[in-house]
């Protein structure tokens, strides 16, 4: 069995992905098994210490989410708690967090939907993400922001949070490491919907929290203990075997989104281009062609996603788009190795009828273009 | 594929358990595939209406989910709605509640673990179970009661509440249909850690919340999607596997446990018999052999449920069982396959510390007659 | 962990099921996991002797299939050898034991299906079931045979054979342990496809041989290491969950079978019964109704297993049975927890066109009397 | 849901390997669903046709196994036929072909292996892989070759044994597509251990036969459908997963092993290099550095393969080489995202004891140098 001896710090993220958790390897298991017992058979206090692995019953801990957490915080440069979706990690975080009032502004309408529900039991002040703030509040910072894929200077954020006692919460969901850390822009705490880039082929639901102490996780997970709120089995083995290819895909896929995005970008003059006729794309939206005035580049050295949006130039255009496009699944979700694209008005009547969210996969960017070129045509 | 057009109520549990999902399956697959997907392609308006699954995303719901809530539903005789764990569905419960104050008595310590997490946020009374009730209270009814598996006289507690306008949640882990019906002993909602006998193998969390009416089913539902706290994708399929053979395990651990009962219950009183070493048990807890003035056969009909507690005649020797025993592992849940027993006061102090929690699997009566016979020799 | 080191001859069937591969447990999981690695890390020769569970590569062996083969082969009373379906442990037991000539009768057509591709390698020949035997003959005797359910004297068929130094295998596919052991009527291999009642929920392909001593098994094991024909990962973790509700649930089908066959054996005589219609059943065939001269009942202990077949009174009828009735899935295959009927003669047209097999699940006998009476008014 | 109804041969391979099954997708899951049924309800002649997934027994097919086969075939310019195991499918492939004589070299002992057993049963001679040919040879001809990952020239062998009316079998297990399509360089059919490369997790075994028509492969699948060595369920789905990132896992696997056997390659003069120390490595074997004649560029156009071998100076240094290496686990197999070495002498004694055959995954070179550093230094 590999024992990693040698500071993890010396090594680099791939490496890193598929080595963190071996030394949690308990058996002679290459890849992990799937471990599905709800319950443990305890040490007999008459004997010599036994194997110590310290599991007493799953909803407290198993050895592929140990294992996974171990991974995700090394990753995540912090400490990783996981929770059965991504929704609830952020509720989790709230319970934890406690705050007198959140300062947040639009992105996903889950989070949305859990503090409406924590505002059932106890009322508190949602104010907006740029109001002054005070001691005690939560700045809710989603960036890259759902559904656009724009980013926020977090290191302006959490500064100014910092000044005056409030906790900043970023919900890096839409680019994960080894696109940023969040936490080393000063993040107290950062939030995944593991769904996403972690899981990365669709078929995984899951949520975590990163936190800067040992101390602090351990706390999640008493109240996670309760909550009860925890990975699946399979989720959370499946969740580990992604995390093996996490940055080929998510390198990749970003690198696909940023030429894609320049590519139509250039037809947002409604000028044809390249194929693309004339008057389609009103507008595209992505972290890579944001305008930005500070250093944008530093805080996301990765890369920005693979998640943006199109402008069409009518709603009709967005409603039918996702149902033209062949090598994108009509579909919500993002962050899989298969493209998908949806109107997200019908599901958050807020966002703009004309966009259509977009998240690229791993299929060749020579097909992707003209596949858009071809539903370009036809919507 | 079967279709069921005839009234369920027609049709005996076991049949239900293996045939109420059967209009649900959507593919000509006999046993239901494990269903991973997080997203689903969208049907396209401009075609004729698809096959109009409805799925759109699977923290909302899974072709899987929708059918072991069905399947559960049917049994417990009203609607289900899951959870990734016991205790997240006890917390949804809570949630979904909003009790002004809460009565009740001691049983699972996890429960009073939400409820203290509840209580940072909301400041609620705990009252006694028996206290006068008011309006707006909540009556958290565990019954059997962890450790012991005594029952309540649930009847008596729904009619006192509901004179009052308090609410009746029944904690029915320990004795799931077809043992009892907590909804039709009065109970506005029954919770089940669904981990334990329904899942009975030991190898999926799981928790179910039933209710009266399919529209406080969906008000469940639309707070559970975003709390998220929602069942793992193998989980539910392992949880619907296990229903279909619900009758035969749970009444058969249910019958070996009350002969089981009856026999180490001849020891309690101090004397040697049939094998069992005198002066080794001071007592043994189970609704088989407890006494109660109201009729206890009416309300459990299928029986008593396959957990129950033996007080030993010291801590020492408590301490020491499970670990002598052979056919039961030292450790903590219940309901599989498997017979499980543990000292139970290394978790809850509040437990007598002579206690040992017994949970009774499949094995042969005999069989573990014999164990007990060699395991109280030697403690 | 649960140590047995009580002889295992002193433990009842369900016991077994339950707890013999207990001590095969490396970690302190009660549910096994579902192990997936094809490969193990290796014992450094410089160390202390590690571990040693002795696994290199998972062609060879698993965790999970050596606990299967464990149980498999103490329920058997035997040595268990798994394979990817019952037809590759057929194929493999006919490469084992190379013979010169194979007495067979009709049986599974699967069986005559690789005995054909066998044939074009090696020119053997095919004799009659009741042929005058050779030493170096195989005896091949499906017992009970498909699709009727009717057994033959294998007592009788290991006694001639072995006379002149034949080999007997029995495919005892249809009536597992515990409702009788081929190996103890003096069967030499024992076949059976795991698919069927030791799987049990239709949801696993598996095939196993039971030989008389572990040499043997490992030259099977030898063969099958090269062969390749190994049970999958999921299908090996599915099997071992089923075998601990074994006697449950084939115990609980084998009665059921009985009574509906008594049951609809009662119309044969073309006369209307309990609801049956007049002329429906032409004949009913099944081990539980079969008149022989010999002791069948001390080679059948536990009953005759829960497939049977029905001859209606025309094709039409039989080949519209399946889809009128509505608690049988129209599906072939058998042994699992849902009934299944089908019309066998289009994948076999040896057999009559009248002829319905029928595989009794784990459902109510009221309602499955019910579905037949309404079935047979419909057809 | 996408129709690709444009020509495949239009679409580029990443894309294939993400949407060649899209078609054969009859819900609306977007990542397939885990099948396991054995059997499938069947349509009522009654009735209009159904759905017509013709679906009957899984051993026959499945709707993962229909997937992974098409995009198997797909990415393989052929038609593909899946195995529970390399082996099985080599097996099969032997069956199918029913040579006079088999040409073949050394490379992998376990195809050496079920040569053997079938030699059991028909006397057949092994010839050299040069040995002049005639009608109804079988030239296996295995290249990258196990363990050297050296190649042959795939041209001239398939040139030479077509003009006498022999065939050729490929097996292309260590250079998958997309660094070159055996097909396309004449062969008759292609092997491939899928547990390797096509798999690339070390967590399911799986075994696939390329040809050049359906209707062969149909061939195939009628014998496998009786000779029953088909792929697990989940083994099927796990392996229908890892395609989607096949490009991007062994082009990178690819590049990574290129450049280290390069770098260790400057060391096999003897002299210390770059931290390499002196008289450590003997020699470097790896088509990268492969000394041909013919245009090895031409044949493997996408790289070739991870699997190389190091012969140290001693037996002993390379027997311990494997538990030196701390990003490389000692074990058996090739082609997962981890790094893996062995010893290959202790399984075939015919191999020189001083190699060591190694498998790159997706770790970063860098810390793979380091680690051969610090190993080298240490054994």
């Amino acid at each position: 069995m590999v024992h990693l001896d040698a500071d993890p710090s010396l090594l680099g993220f791939a490496s890193l992905s598929i080595h963190a958790d071996d030394f949690l390897s308990k058996t002679s298991d290459i890849a992990p098994a799937i471990h599905v017992s709800t319950t443990y058979s305890q040490p007999d206090p008459d004997q010599q210490p036994a194997d110590g692995n310290g599991l007493i019953y799953s909803r407290y801990s198993t050895a592929t989410r140990d294992r996974v957490e171990l991974v995700l915080g090394t990753l995540n440069k912090g400490y990783a708690v996981t929770y059965s979706s991504g929704l609830s990690s952020g509720f989790a975080a709230l319970l934890h967090i406690r705050p007198n009032r959140i300062a947040i502004g639009g992105g996903y309408h889950g989070t949305h939907g859990f503090i409406e529900v924590y505002k059932r039991h106890r009322d508190i002040a949602i104010i907006d993400l740029d109001a002054e703030l005070q001691k005690g509040d939560l700045v809710w910072l989603e960036s890259p922001l759902n559904p656009t894929g724009e980013v926020y200077d977090i290191l302006a954020y959490t500064e100014r949070a910092h000044k005056v006692g409030a906790t900043v919460l970023v919900d890096s969901t839409f680019a994960p490491p080894p696109l940023t850390w969040a936490i080393e822009l000063g993040a107290d705490i950062v939030q995944h919907s593991a769904t996403k880039y972690f899981a990365g082929h669709s078929d995984a639901l899951g949520g975590v929290l990163v936190v800067k102490s040992e101390k602090e996780a351990d706390l999640l997970r008493s109240d996670r203990n309760v909550l009860g709120s925890v990975l699946g089995s399979l989720e959370a083995w499946l969740l580990l075997r992604s995390l093996r290819t996490l940055k080929l895909r998510v390198t990749h896929q970003s690198q696909t989104t940023a030429s894609l995005v320049a590519w139509l970008n250039q037809a947002s003059d409604g000028k044809a281009h390249d194929g693309i006729p004339a008057n389609a794309i009103y507008a595209v939206k992505h972290a890579s062609i944001q305008k930005v005035k500070w250093d944008i580049q530093r805080q996301y050295p990765g890369g920005f996603g693979a998640t943006f949006s199109v402008l069409l130039t009518s709603k009709t255009a967005a409603q039918r788009l996702p149902f033209r496009l062949k090598l994108f699944h009509a579909a919500t979700s993002l962050g899989g190795v298969e493209s998908l694209a949806e109107w997200r008005y019908q599901y958050d009547p807020e966002i703009d009828d004309r966009l259509v969210r977009v998240s690229v996969g791993l299929e060749e960017l020579d097909d992707l273009k003209q596949d858009w070129r071809q539903a370009l045509s036809d919507v």
